[in-house]
């Protein structure tokens, strides 16, 4: 059986970023330290930082001291507005800085007075922080055939930094027409368009395809929902755990491609699995 | 043979709107009343204005005194130069008003530091005034899959006010990846998109299309080539002079439609001209 793993699979510069900053934090602070939600969606290196230190709490409000790690999809208004009236708590900002980089395309888009439209998962961590900047005085929407599009002068239109590129110029078309200014933000990070396309390339050579990360990732979903569109043998997975050996019945090529928030470690943790459990004759 | 003319065929706001302008012209004046080029792509109205007394010039230096109407097209920045310099020609400007907001937004982008991308045609009058007013600092295209794409930060789309919203959106499909930010200005104006649509429409239910309309008016080839993709008994005519008696053969529905310099009055002579020339078969 052959294994072939995409080039861009695994980390990406932002989650690399918070990783490492989140590490430094624990060796420096030892005790006290705290990330608001998950630091990224990958439940595995979650729990690994977890068992170093770092201890998950879902509302800033429940420290009162220490050191707070905020997350690579940032956070909100509220809460950062928290943070600065308690300075017992130190912050360690991972935030991605693409995620930065859409904040303040928000802000000038708001106060340029576009009516904003906005690509993304209404309950992702990431645009919910983005949109509360906003006073979420924008459209939120997963599918571009479901906007309701009346005219307008002036509209703004944003990504979710992990969404597919197809959907962003799929909503691009069906606004245009009902606007005489669309400004679009292409808000979409690099990675997880190379990610996507090399995917979606190394999806069509092979016979089953395994999409590796976290289930709560949005990118990772993404990357899971490209490669089914091209080969229904495609399985999102957490671990080798989760390898069911009857999927290798038959197989020749196998092609691995993982989220933004997937270590090497993890990569290579399927790649063992597979070699063990290949037969004689895929291994042919 | 049943005749069925589309709803939109003929003058739009802009043209009707030159002509009415130029007329009052003509009659206040009586003499030294000049166009700059013709007012409107539509040869036999710029003759018939021409025997009323509008005479077309060339250039604009070519008068020292007298009414000068500038055409619906625009004209450029040095035209609009020499013309104040000169109190002794009296301006009536008929330049579109949706040709005037062009301006505005292609003056807003390159102030705002865009690469600027124009979809149109380079040698048009429309598009050779607009750009001079930015010093012709911009990509000129016709066709979205001929465009040379490189990585930019900031890009402004922008189009002359009779292209095709398809190229437009063909073209922001193409531009959005490499780019940051892409803002565009649908200049298409309303007018167009909806009579290129509803010729398409019509061209479906007939057997034989017939685009009414100068040869060099823009608007009108885009509507003989939307009705040729869907149609390819369609043909560009500018009067019904031009009507080949043999295209009516076996003929049950035409379908007329007509640019937006095209005077009803030519519509109606070739309803009339198609009336007196049906067969007995085809008139069934």
């Amino acid at each position: 059986m052959e294994i072939l793993v995409a080039k861009s699979a695994g980390f990406c510069y932002g989650v690399k970023r918070a990783i490492k900053m989140a590490k430094d934090t624990i060796e420096k602070s030892k005790v006290n330290c705290f990330s608001l939600g998950p630091i990224i969606h990958n439940p595995i290196v979650v729990r690994d930082l977890e068992k170093e230190g770092l201890k998950v709490i879902e509302n800033v409000r429940d420290i009162k001291k220490g050191t707070l790690v905020i997350r690579s999809h940032g956070i909100s208004k509220d809460e950062s507005e928290y943070l600065k009236k308690n300075p017992k708590i130190s912050v360690v900002d991972t935030t991605c800085p693409f995620v930065t980089k859409s904040k303040k395309f928000l802000v000038r888009l708001i106060r340029g007075g576009y009516n904003i439209f906005f690509l993304g998962d209404k309950d992702h961590p990431e645009v919910k922080g983005l949109l509360s900047y906003i006073n979420n005085r924008a459209v939120v929407f997963k599918d571009p055939d479901e906007l309701e599009i009346k005219n307008y002068k002036k509209v703004g239109l944003i990504s979710q930094t992990t969404q597919k590129i197809e959907l962003l110029k799929k909503a691009v078309d069906r606004l245009l027409s009902s606007t005489e200014e669309l400004r679009v933000f292409n808000t979409i990070c690099k990675t997880t368009s190379i990610r996507q396309k090399e995917a979606v390339e190394l999806a069509k050579k092979v016979d089953l395809m395994l999409v590796l990360g976290g289930k709560n990732s949005s990118n990772t979903k993404k990357l899971y929902e490209v490669c089914k569109s091209v080969l229904n043998k495609s399985f999102h997975i957490e671990s080798p755990k989760e390898i069911d050996t009857r999927w290798l019945e038959g197989v020749k090529k196998v092609g691995i491609t993982a989220g933004a928030s997937t270590p090497k470690e993890h990569i290579n943790d399927v790649i063992k699995f597979l070699r063990d459990n290949s037969t004689e004759e895929n291994n042919g």
